[in-house]
This record gives C-alpha cells, structure tokens and sequence, in this order.
C-alpha cells in the first residue's frame, strides 16, 4: 500500500476550535478544521470522474488477480463489489461527503461496507496520486472524444449550407470595409477549415494523452510485480508511461485540452460575432432561428441574438480556463502538489461550456435564414468589383497599373454619384472616362462574373466551393 | 414598461424539432430549442442575487408609490407580495427553471402567482438591463465588505504572531539565499502591507461601483417621472449613475473586483510558498497546525501542506477569472450584449474561493507553530552577517570599501572550512587576516546585533518591527 | 554597502568554455557565460529608467551628505558627477553593455570613470533592491500623470463632439439590434463616464504606490544612520514605505498600473469596435478621418479603419502584459528574486500600445464625420419607437400592459408590411388596430419625440445630455 | 494587382494638422497623422521577416513566369533585383521607414528603384494578405525547427545526467514534503519526457500549419491563372490552403506555436523552482555553475540562482503572449481585419525568451553540480523509507494493513526519538515494538533497497532509469 497520503486523518478532523479563532467571523467561525474540510474536498467536483475511477479500479483489480498479487477470490469479490457501488452511483448519484475528501475514497469507503476489509486490498500497488491522473486522463479522452463528434456536426451543417449557397453572392469584407464580392458557400467553408484544425488539435491531444500512469504508484513505481502493460491495455491506453515521477506530476493532457478548446471558442467567437453583425437591421444578411434568439413582441423585427452573444462571451470563460491552469502549474516542484487538484474545475467547466456552444452553433448554421438578396444588393452597391475593373484595364487593355487604378477611382466615382452600381454605367460614360474601355468589359463587372473569376484553387468561385464541399462530404460521410 | 426582451418568448419554447437536426448526437438531440433554454438560463448561478433583486426591486417599488406612478395600495400588496417571496426562497431556496431564465422572472412570475395581475406594475420604468446591474452591483459591494472584514482577520493574525515574533531570528532571503538575518515578526509584517494594500484596493473599488444604474431602463432611460436619487438612497449608493447607456453596459465594478481578488491572490500565494518551503524537512521553519494539513499514519514526521498548496492553486483559477471577464467585454458595442450574462460566473468562483483561501492562511498564521530555533541556527550557519562585518571594517576601521570586502570574504571562507558561525572565530585568527580589527567587531558579528543594527525606519530591527505592530494593532482595534 | 548582488562578478564572464557544450548549436555554442550574460542583462530595456535613477541618486546623495554620513565634499562631487553622466545620456543615449547588467550599474560605472573611487560611496545605506524599486516607482508615477492628461484630452474631445451632437438621433442598441433612439450626444459621453473611471482608477493607483522604498536596502533597511523621509520628501513621496522586506519585493504598484490600462484599452476596444462596425458600408454611420484610415485609389468609397482596428488589436496585447505579470509574480517568496527584473517589459509595453491607443482614438473622435442622416433614418426605419407606442398605451389610454403591448406588435407589422416609419402610418389604420388610439399619439412616434421623452437623470433627452456636458466641460476645464 | 490596401496612400501622410487638435499634448501634438504614421507601421517588427519576405516573392515571382503571367525577361529582372535587396538587407540591415508601413512595402519600394516599375509585376496574383500570411508562416515553421533542436540539446543533457545518477539518492517528494528516496537520474528524466511531449506538441504544430496562403490573393483567390500547387512546393508547404477568406484570416499557427512555447516554458519553469530551491543553503543538493549565477565577494556561500529566475520568471511572460493573442483574435469577422497586426510582437517575444530559457536551462543541468551526498543525507533522515517497512510486514510477515501502518508509525517516533534513520534501529527495539520482525527487514529499509525495489515499469529503480536512459540516447542519436 503505497499512498502517501493518509486516509485515517479524516476521522480527526473535529469542527469549532472554541474561541482561539475569535477573530474570525461568518462562515468560518467552526475554526480552520471546518476551512480545512471545504477546501481540501474536491468530491464536489470530482465525483464527476466515477465512471472512470471504477472502470481503472476494475482494471487494477483484474491485474492484480492475474499477477497472483491479490488471491483470485478477493479479486472476484473486489470486482463485484466495484459494480455494485457503480450501480449505485448510476442510480442515486454520488454522495457527497467531505470528509471522504474525494471520489476514490468515497468509492473505496463505500466498497468496505459492502465487501467488508477485503476491499483494503483494492489500493495495493497503486496510490491516488496515480488514481487521480489515470481517471483524470480517461475523462478527457472521452471529452475529446465528444468534441469531435460535436465539431463534426457543425461541419456537416457548414457544408450543406455552403453547397446550398455555392453560387449566392455577399460582400467579402477585410476591416469590415466591403472588399470584393465572394459566395457564402466560401465563407461559410472558412469556417469548416478551422474546425477542422480544431479537430486535429483534439487529435493530437488524445494522442499524447494516451499512455497510463496507473501503476505509476505515489511517485516512484512499485515494488509489487504489477503489469503495467495489462491495465495500461485493459484501459484503452496505448501502453504505461515511462517515468513514474512524471506520470503522477503531469497534467499536459488536461492543459492540450484546454488550449484546444480555447482555440475552438475563438473560431466559433468569430462565427458568433458574424451572425450577431449581420443580424442587426443595418446589415440584415441572416435571420436567426426563433429557436435560438429572444424576440419582442413589441417589435417583432427585433431578434436577438442571444445564443450567438453567448457563444462569444462563452470564449472568454474558455480562455480564462486555460489561463487558470497555466498559472496553477506554473513553478511547482516534483512531484504531486496539491494545487493540482485545481486542474479539474477549468476544464470540467470549459468543457460544458464549448459542448453547449457548438450544439447552439450549429443550430445556428442549420436553421438561420439566410438574405441571400441583401446580401447581394450589398456587394452590388459597395463597389466591390472595382478591381475587377482594373485588372480588366490590366490584363485586357494592356493599361498599366497605376493608370488603371486612376481610371477605375473615376469610374467608381461617377457610379457613387449617380448611387448605381459600377456594372450599371453606360459603356459611353466608361469611355468618355477613358476610350480604351470596350464592351466586353461588363463581362467582369457583375459579381457574379467577379466570383466566377476567381477560380484559383481554395478561390471564391462557384466551382471551387462545390469542388470543396464534395472533399469535405466525403470526409464527413454525409451526403449533399 | 421599458424591458426590451420578451418575456412571452418563453413560452414557445418547445423541445424537439423532429428530424432535421438528426446529424446532432447525444444531450442536444433534443434540437436547438433544448439548447437555448440551456445556454439562455442564467438562474443556476444569478439566483445567489436573490436578496439584491428583491431589495432593489422594494425600493423600486417604494419610489414608484411615492412619485404616484403607481397607487399607494399596489404599491403596498407590491411590497407585501415581494417579502412574501423573499422569505419562501429563504425557506426552500430559489426554484431553478430554465423557461423562467433568470432570477428577475423567477421573482416577478412567483410574485404574480401570489399577487395577481397587479405584479406586472413592478417593472413600471426599469428593465432587466438596469436591474441586473444594480442587482450586481449589490451583491460585489457586499462581497467586498466580506473580504475586507475577512482582510482584517487575516492581518490581526499576522500582527499578533509579528508581535510574538518581533525578536526572534531567521535568515533574510533574496534569491530564495540567506542573505541576512531578520526577525520573523519583520518577515510576517511584510504581509501585513500587502494586506492594507489589497484592502485599499477594495475600498477604491466600493468607492467607484458606488452609483445607482437603476432607473437606466433598458438603455435611454425613460420617460416616466421617477426619482432615481430616492432609489440610489434607499440602497445605500452615493447617487444615480450620470448616463443610463453606460449604466447598463458598464462592468468595470465586477473587473475592479476580480482584479482586486486576483492581486490578493497573488500575495497569498507568495505567503502559501513560503509556508510550503519552510514546512519542507529540509527547511523545518515551521510545523502548520494538524487542522490545516494533512498527515500520514506512517510518517508521522510527514504533514502535506494542503491548504497552503490549495491558496497557491487557487490564485491560479482567481487569475483565470479575471483574464476571462477582461475577454468577454473586450471589443463590445454599446449597450447591453448577452455575453454580459458571463460576467457572474467567474465573480462568484472568485469570491468563493478567495474568502475561503483567507481563511485557510488566518488559520495557517494564527496555529502554526514556528521553529525559531532552527530558524536562528540557519542564520547564524548562512554568514548572513558578512556584509556586517564589511560595513564595520568600512565604518569603524575607516578600511576602504572594496579592501573591507576582500577582507570579510576571506574571513567567511575561514569560518565556512570549519564549519562554525562568523562570530565563533577567535579575534586572533580575524587578526592574522587583518589586523585593524578588534574586538569591537563581536558586537556586529551576531544574528542579534545584525538585526539590532538595522533600525532606519521601516528595518528588521525588533523595535522597529514593535514601532509597525503597535500602529497596525491601533488601526486594526486589536490589543497586542 | 548593503548591496547583495556582486558587481564584480561580472569580470569572469569570460565567454566560450570550449567542447564542453558541444550539443548547444547555433548562437549560444560560444557557452553558458554567453548565454548568462544575454539572459541576466536588463540594460537593453531598463535603460528607460535613467532619468529616475539619476534623480533618486541625486536625492539619495543629499540626505546622505545632509546627514554626514558621506562629507560634503564628496557628497557635492557626487551630485556634479551625476548631473554630467545626465547630460551625456541626454545627449547621447544610455550606452548598452550587457557586462554592465543594468542602469544602475551603468550609471555607477560611468560615474567612477567621470569622478574617480568616490564614487562608491553613492552606494551607502541602499542596494539596488530598493533602488530599482524607487526607479521604478518614479517611472510609473510619471506615466500614471501622462495617462490623466491623454485620457483628459479624449475626454474633451468626446465632450465637444457630445455637445455638437446633443440632439442628433441614432439607433440605440442592445445585441446590436435596434431597440429604442438615443442621442449620438448620450452615446458618446458613456465613454466619457467609462474614462471617469479609467482615470479613477489610475489616480487610486498613484496614491497607493506613492511611499519610498529607498533605504529599504537589500531586504532589512540598514544601520546607517540614513534619513528616509527626506528623500521620500525630495522625490515627492508621501513618505517612506513601512517594511523593508515588502519594499523591495512589492511590484504592486506596477499590477495596478497594468489593471489600469488593461480597463483603460477595453473601454477603448468597444469604442473602436463602434466605430468599424459604423463605418461599414451597411451602417455608414461614419466617415473616419482620412489621417486615421487607409484608402484605396480604386475603390474611393472604402475607407479601411486600421486606427481602430489597431486600438482594439492593441487591448490584446496590454491584457497579455498584465496577465504576464501576475503569472510571473504567483508564488515567488520574499525578499527579492531575478523574476521581478521580468516586471518592466510588460509595463513598458503597455505604456507605449496604451499611450498610443488614446492618442489615435482622440483624432478619430475629433475628426471623424458622423453622418447623422444615415443613423436617423436607420433609428425610424429600426420602429424604435414601439416602446413609445406602448408607453403611451398604458399612460394615456389606461390600457393594460400586455394589451398595449399586443396592439403595438400590429402596428409595427402594419409599418414594417408597408415599409414605412411608425408615425408615417395614418391615424384611421392606428385606430383600425384599436380605437382607444387617437391623434395624441404621433406626439409619441417619432424619434425626437421619443429621445425628448426620456429625461429621467442620466437619461437621453437633449436636455440630459446638455446637463452631463456641462458637467463634464466644467471638471475638464473646457470651454463648449 | 489584387492588393485590397492603397500603396499610393503613404503620400498624403503630411504630418501636422495646425491647431484643430491643440487639445493634444506632448508627443501627439503633431496631430493625428503622426500618431496614424506610427500605430499603422509594423515595419518596426515585422522586418525579421525579410529572408521570408524575399523567398516567398522569388517563388511567386518564378510561378507567375512559368505560368506566362510575367514574362521570362521580366520574371529573371525580377528575381535578380530581389537577390539584390536581399543583399543589402543582409549587409546593412532593413531601413525603417514608418510611410513604407512594413517589410512588403520596404521591399518592392527598394526594388522599384534599382529595377524600375517593373517591380510592379511581382504582386500581380497576389495581396498583401496572403503575403503576410505566408511569410509569417514560413517563420514560425523555422522557428519550431530551432525549438526542436533546441529542446534535443536540453533533453541530451538531462538523459548525460540522469545516466550519471542513475544509482544516485535523494528524496522523493509530494507537497515538497519528502516522501519516498528516488534517484537523481528518476528525478531528471521526468523532465525528460516532458520535453519530449513539448517536441512532439512542436511537431503537430508544423504540421498543422504546413499549407500555403501564397495565391489566396486579398482574400477571395485571384483570376489570374496561378499555380498555387508550385509555390506551395518551392517554399516547402505540403500543397496550397483550401479556401482563400481561411488562408488570410487564420492565425491558428501562431495560436499553435505561442501555446506549445507556453506549456514548455511551464515545464521549464519547474526545473527552475527545483534548482532555486535545490540551491537554497537549507537544501545544498546543488551547486549551479558559476557561469549562469551571480555571487558575492563578501559572502562566498552565496551563488544567486539568476538565470534559474529568469527562465522562471519568463515563463510568466511567455504565458502572457499567448493570452495576448487569444485576445486578440477573439470576435473577429472575416477576413483580414488589422487587429492581426499585433499577431507577430508575441510571437517574436516569446520565441527570444524560449530560445534563451532552454539555452539557459541546458547549461544548468550540464554545469551544475549535484551535492549527491546532501541529497543521500536528506533522504536517510526524512524516513522516506517507512513506507518500505509497511510493505515489508504486509507482504513478509502478513500482517494486516492498518496493523502494519500503525507498528511503522511506533518504529519512525521511536527513529525520530533518537535521531536516527530507520535502518540504524537495532533490531530488538524494533521486535520490542512488534515481535514479528526478523533481521530480513533490514533489506528494506536502507534507501538503496528502497529504490532497487522499485522496479516495476517507469519506477525508480537504477535499472529502469537506465533502461530509459538507453532508449532515449538511442532516440537523439548521443552516446552515454
């Protein structure tokens, strides 16, 4: 029995100190004995790793009967005991008791009155500095897990709407300023790209995660003949982890999760700051799902855009996480501290808080109702064929450069003052701006014949969306 | 009534859209309206705002009687309704449920359950935006006069054991290196002035917050004829707020806060440290009192410093809770946006875990016993007082000041080769280094006369460190 | 001499140690000295410190002279020589010597070969523990003036704008959705407030760091008979600090800065935010000045905000400052440690993106054109007025909330189906809706009506408006 | 020419504005175009770019000829004048002038006037968006490469040292309280495969960013018929970006490589914390090398651990430029928006404080000398090995658990008593505490024993460091 920390100490852990604490007041006039109970306790939050703490249990167990460390009939009774309390988690949830501290030993209390002392034999070879990590692993692994079946459905969402809208035309902004005309097929891809960086990032995670520490004992190993390699597969590990003293004192994996979901929360912030923008009356490009704004029924051409605001604002809680576990782990020494039980509350609460963003934003991609004719009418008066213009000069014309801008600010002008579009200007106009300007130059002045242009590979053009909408379906298994 | 949301919206809340989020796995597919009542609800953490809401709404209701906006009576059957809710959430505790999104509606629909019709009077020139923040603003101007009382403690502690302390060795580090003695009662008052800053900067934070936004309705204000001065008194503020858009979109109060907290924090962390360090066996400063550790059957020389370690990580997740409120309001437009609902959650995590780190370190002070013995024997074996001995040759031997420092390392190197203090080396063996000295020297070379020596104010000299205890004791209102 | 660092240390850092390093590549295979000396050397950024060094020396010098502990002879060559290496760095900036660590040393340095041996005896009765701590403090004092005099400047700016604008109507928001007029006037001065505050916030901070480490020497103070308050009184401290040990390991004063600005830039994110999203094409809004923006010769109408987009990137960076320091600052035991000498960085970094934010915002807000047709017209085409309409539903004709609210919902479906303004709708189809409805209630509907309506304190009324500017120019000392 | 920002616009940025903006003092009183001219340039930054710069304008430059976008007499022009600017920048470095806003513009400037308007050609098909994008990229890609190799170099020094002692005692600790004796070669390889985790964090992130932006044009692709596929290869990319708005709106890459920096620094932060505490007199398990600390003439004991601090220290700083960028990024529309500007000063940052932290960190643990006998010594009167003496009665003498426990306990009081360690108990005191003890007990309670036993996979046994000693030399390609 190698824990290191002693799990009797509870018993003292009397409450109210009489009066030598008088200075203290509310809450913790009970003396430092009641402060030590609140804070030491983590069962609180940790009892959200029960599945994991008796499925690692259960594997422990079974290795220890098989290396002959624990007698077959023991192992069998631990074992059946192990499904009885998860039976009852299952049914009536975990109990709360801060005097048990924590989950593991609220587990193992709750096995000793079943099974009797027996249940002792449970902690041989292991200690809860490894336990801890082990569980704390397995839920994040199963976290990233969710994560990518979660980011997977707001591709296949992103990927249909951006199939159905291959061709419709919008502004492309850069600093918000209308640039040039794009398809929001294209910009909604955008968005399929990061997510899937974000699932690669995940990915990668789980990889490096994936090495058990169980058996990794208090810090130093065992002197049990244990099997690492039994459990470490038992658990769906790819094998035990090499250093002992690392294994109890690392939390990379819950740190990987973190900055990969504060990645996310930014992508989807972007994506949020875009519905919330081109929600409002002056844009009007979408309007959201009643399902997911509040409305007015004063003002029923107000909708806001609650679920999107909260998305964003979600991405500082997020980062936040990540910044709070940073600084934890900053500066502590080998090997286990107990400032890292503070690894569980950030990422516990980033998780909730990223899973419920992607489901309402993936509402938000399916159900929205895009203006495609606002959106339009948009890129039309914004001029944002301009270029167009110039690089017809350039390429057409032979005009050089600089001419060719002089000669565009001109025709752009002229078009603001008469408030049309630019592909709305007699030819005769165009050329009394300068004559070298020939009729098949409306052929790059509409939008669409803008998009249609830019044909480049990962271009704007209808026919490189639909190019990569199809790599995209095929990838996701879903059908367009 | 001014409120820009809609509370009717609630009521089309319906789960389930049927099969067109099919692609949608696990907790969400029940669709994007299960989603939004998820991501919306703010009642599982605003219902800690319960007795801000119902006060503020009592005074609202109070000034609407007295201005004749609404009749006496209603007034009254209001403010009846209002303690009869106030005390059913004191008995049973705020009934969460999503529809009701936070604890406003929670309040008026249960006072219109009671009341009747006549409830809807209440929100007669308010809004949710306004109220929230004067809710809020409320509850962190009562969170910090808890952490200023709880500062207090805190202080007195140290000042106590300063007090007990004002003579007793250890040595100075820089650089985590003896560097030179001072007396523990020095050491522990440095925190004191850490303290008396974080209590200032919670008092410049009451200050500031100190103004009413009730009354800014949604966001312009509103045209009924109310007093904003009489509700600003009636809750104890300084005044209204002067513009009502700021009113509603401000949170500098909930920032000021946290970053009140998070310097705190940070100070108790460099306390925690320390306590960490010297409880170490290497160190063996201090043995932290059995009701704030954790020891183990076994070794009973072993006692985990948990709760200073849980100080240490909790600074981590404070810090984390101020990064991420400075996130979620960076870059948003004016007025209220709903990102704002994030501003509770990591105030509230803050606070709770601060008051609770306080208590956890006034217990640490107050119970630990500290090894002055061991704590001398290392200043006198680290030659702390060699730069003592430079400043004697410099001052009373008139040797110039680089000679004086080649002299007292060559005396250091003498006493180090055999193992004994500075000031155990016979006056003959100083001689044959230099023979200006004398035996006038003794009386610097002791960790005693060191200290004694370094009187200029604000010195580790023990009548210095009495001069500080007695000004804190007077200001703290404690008897030394 | 209490300094416990060594200055002749330096000499041996001989660079290059031969093969044994042979695994390091690149710029450190000339060895560890080189690399020590690049990492330990401040010189290449607290050489911004040199106007304070001086001048805390100067002070420093007299008190020693004023007490006799350095003759005044010495004392008066000292304070020559000081004022001559000022004059050289004025002239030719501070040299960069990373043997010479940092700008004290640099100063002592240059200052023994102006002055001879002498020299030395600057050091008396301090370290550069509390030197760089008095330097510091200085340095952050001046740019805390700086900030009130920039942050007073915008102040005015908004003011007058506030004023120019006190009746102009634009759309109020809330979630970037149109919900009832304000004043451009009211909008503008709710940055005032936010800046109020900033500058509150700054001034707290100037207060609370203004006591003198200097003479807290290394750790203890000193056994010199130095007289601290007069050199706190010669560099306009309020007095000396109470505690050595705290003197010289508090960076306080440097996180309060830096919480400071982080707010400051935020309130400046959100006015930047503003100001991007009015002057896209859909709001059009606003014309940036084109001294604060980037055009393009092709594309005359698109006019790219980079200044603001550079004000709200910038917040990025001073928040990453201030969480820098806290994280460096977490856990480091007293006295001082080498990771304090990482405090100035982040400070001066954010002075500077700071300094810089205020002063680009200050332009925009001066120069910039507001287009006050095009946000009236988006105020009366956003029906922002329905909340007029129900207002008086339930003041004037006695109607029940929810009523008033079901009728008002009717006519803005009325305005909306013919695309016209709430008070463009005829009264006989306003009474067709419900005849309660008569010709009282156009003094209601429109935009002006509206704003004029909501002159509770604080409120958007003209009136209001001109009260707060009023207010405002006379606390800034400006002229309307 | 599809550069979506006006280069001609540089022209009209007259400084000076008159006295419109009296308001302004200092160094702003030259008026807003000052202040533009300077928060606009990234020049001042973004010149470390240059070797990137020119690579990635020779490859586009070879495309466009190839493709006969350019001719081949122009194309060779072009290319040689690049070789020329190249040449200078390498001689004399990258002038910097604020109206040429940054290195794109610097660069075709200089090469317009060695080649003549030509020079206009190079950006046809391209933006500076996507410019920048890939020139970023290709740094940090180099950048990983150094972290790579230098990582390599920091974990060969620690397998040199963990190989050395292997066999080498010392205590083990959790909450730094000693727990069980490890050996020193345990100890370090932890960190070890920290760093291997770094490296392969590092490595994801290469691959993560390996795709070309170069052709994604302003932001919607180009017409032109480019050949992304071609300069993706040349520069080394795996194939082009997918979609063009992604390619020069995503900043992923640099999240990926600041984060990946962040958790690096974390890990060196603790080896950090492990030598300032090592090196403290209390502890004198280590002896740093005279190269990376400062001394004192006077106290010769003394070794400051600086560059220990500073790589502690800058991990704060590091963790605060990766929190920058997250901010930064937060809510930004697509696509290019000028925020993204202040992506590189983190970015560089951090990276020069990484590169110096591990060079340091490499010279610490190769040069430091490890007080092997102190460590033994501490391990020994710790009573580390009482756990042993448990495990010994449960499994030699089958005692029951808590029994076990509770006669260790009695033997360590008994230790403790007599101030010895547990092994120099005769053996009839221990039998007299419990008579089932036998004198094969002594094989356990000796450190050596106690360690040796710990040989399960990972633990801390000589022959399990030396088995991952083995394997990791095998991996970085050094002989022990």
């Amino acid at each position: 029995m190698n824990d290191e920390r002693d799990r009797d100490a509870s018993g003292d852990r009397t409450v109210g100190k009489g009066g030598s604490n008088a200075m203290w007041g509310g809450r913790f006039a009970e003396g430092p004995s009641a402060v030590m109970a609140e804070i030491n306790a983590s069962i609180g939050f940790d009892k959200a790793l029960w599945r994991q703490d008796i499925a690692a249990s259960k594997a422990h167990m079974a290795m220890l009967g098989a290396q002959g460390i624990v007698s077959s009939g023991d192992a069998a009774t631990i074992a059946d005991g192990l499904d009885k309390v998860a039976a009852e988690y299952e049914a009536d949830g975990v109990p709360e008791d801060w005097a048990l501290e924590d989950i593991h030993m609220t587990t193992e209390s709750r096995l000793a009155e079943l099974i009797g002392p027996v249940a002792g034999r449970l902690h041989t070879g292991r200690s809860r500095n490894d336990q801890v990590a082990t569980d704390f692993k397995l839920w994040v692994r199963e976290a990233i897990e969710q994560m990518d079946g979660a980011l997977a459905a707001l591709q296949s969402a992103l990927v249909q709407r951006a199939h159905e809208h291959a061709a419709s035309i919008m502004p492309g902004f850069t600093h918000l300023q209308t640039a040039q005309p794009v398809t929001l097929g294209h910009h909604l891809l955008a968005y399929y790209e990061m997510l899937e960086r974000d699932r690669s990032r995940f990915a990668d995670a789980r990889v490096r995660l994936n090495r058990s520490p169980l058996g990794s004992a208090a810090l130093a190993g065992t002197g049990f003949p244990i099997d690492r390699n039994a459990t470490a597969q038992a658990l769906g590990f790819d094998g035990p982890t090499h250093n002992s003293l690392d294994a109890v004192s690392d939390r990379d994996f819950a740190l990987d999760y973190l900055m990969a979901a504060a990645q996310c929360s930014l992508h989807l912030s972007r994506l949020a700051e875009e519905f919330v923008i081109w929600a409002s009356q002056p844009f009007g490009f979408v309007r959201m799902p009643d399902t997911l704004s509040t409305g007015s029924s004063i003002m029923p051409q107000k909708k806001n855009p609650d679920a999107a605001e909260l998305v964003r604002g979600h991405a500082g809680r997020i980062v936040g996480c990540a910044t709070a576990l940073m600084v934890t782990m900053k500066g502590l020494p080998l090997a286990y501290s107990k400032d890292m039980q503070d690894d569980k509350p950030p990422v516990f609460e980033a998780h909730g808080l990223l899973e419920l963003s992607i489901a309402a934003m993936t509402g938000m991609v399916a159900d929205s109702t895009f203006r495609t004719d606002r959106m339009r009418q948009a890129a039309e008066l914004g001029y944002a064929t301009a270029t167009d213009l110039a690089d017809w000069l350039v390429t057409q014309a032979d005009i050089p450069f600089r001419e060719a801008h002089h000669i565009t600010g001109a025709a752009v002008r002229l078009a603001e003052e008469r408030g049309v579009a630019l592909d709305a200007l007699p030819l005769a106009d165009l050329q009394a701006i300068d004559k070298r300007i020939d009729d098949r130059v409306f052929d790059s002045l509409s939008v669409d014949a803008s998009v249609a242009a830019r044909s480049s590979y990962g271009g704007t053009a209808p026919q490189q969306v639909r190019l990569q909408t199809a790599h995209a379906a095929d990838r996701l298994g879903i059908t367009l």
